[in-house]
């Protein structure tokens, strides 16, 4: 139909979440069109992401400069450590902006059925940052499925040892929840997790 | 929250049609968790792209070679030529694989509110190419909308000068559609095109 350049083009766009081939025809299409503006500089992007973003060492989150610019900001408190599952989970975390420690990107959740063991994610490392003196909080942020609470479960034994408080984000009704679109399993976890009203 | 090669990154797909600044997000991480397999060759088939992609100077299809492999074709039947809308319109064409003809690409259809008129068109060139003695139809296949009929009716007039017939697209129920869910344009349409049943 098209040449194998264009070919080619669709079919690495189709591998985008959110694409499938249908977008990514026509995001190769506008791509085309609008050369100069779209497709030159979204590929120098590209190229100077692969080639300047790295990994943190310290908590695993993507940034330019290693340790990243959040392990690297004093003014954040180094005595708490908030576990995500991966870098989407700490932007998010991020963007609420209620949040002033450090992270740990454990790189994924436990799962059998994808065989993810203890191994394939930071925990090793993360056991290591929580043996340090300056840490007092670990913050369990995953996600409220069966893999993150599992993982979360996993986690608290192995941090047993170490002289921090281990803590998890609430389960409970989601701000403009109502109460009718809710799944039992929230409305449970709301009612038992219930706060006597000042 | 990222350093400014990932800000970047997201920016440039959020243009992308399909990809709001949530699901630019996700392709960004995913495109550095995998920067070998994904990230990298992504940008290397732009940059093919953005290098070989020519627009056919004969029918406006995008294409690595000028003509277009279409228009370059012997065994396509060069006295038919389908006005599309756009290079989009061609490819959905093509996949329908019934049209064995040429193509001429009109780059958009007239629109008094987004201000485009003839003269942001390939009309002249189609009038041109009409006015040859090898063209003996032009099928219009534009949308069913009001701007692209409008084109319609304006491309009639200015093709009546040719000796060429011009056609439309047919209107009617598509393939699967349930009378109970079309609207009442489209019933009128199919029910005033009405066939003979042999």
């Amino acid at each position: 139909m098209a040449g194998p350049e264009i070919e080619r083009l669709i079919q690495f766009l189709a591998r985008l979440p959110g694409l499938g081939p249908r977008s990514a025809r026509r995001a190769a299409l506008i791509l085309l069109k609008r050369r100069d503006q779209l497709l030159a500089p979204l590929a120098a992007a590209m190229l100077d992401a692969a080639a300047k973003v790295k990994t943190c060492a310290v908590c695993g989150n993507y940034d330019s400069v290693d340790p990243c610019a959040i392990c690297a900001d004093d003014r954040r408190d180094p005595s708490v450590i908030c576990v995500v599952e991966d870098v989407a989970s700490l932007w998010a975390m991020e963007r609420s902006g209620l949040f002033r420690g450090r992270y740990h990107v454990l790189g994924g959740v436990l799962s059998a059925l994808d065989g993810i063991g203890p191994d394939d994610l930071a925990v090793d490392h993360l056991v290591a940052r929580a043996g340090s003196n300056a840490v007092v909080e670990i913050i369990l942020a995953l996600a409220a499925t069966v893999d993150g609470q599992t993982t979360a479960h996993y986690l608290v034994d192995r941090l047993a040892g170490c002289q921090v408080a281990v803590s998890g984000l609430a389960q409970g009704v989601p701000v403009g929840g109502e109460l009718d679109y809710l799944d039992d399993g929230t409305i449970g976890a709301a009612l038992r997790a219930r706060r006597p009203i000042a």
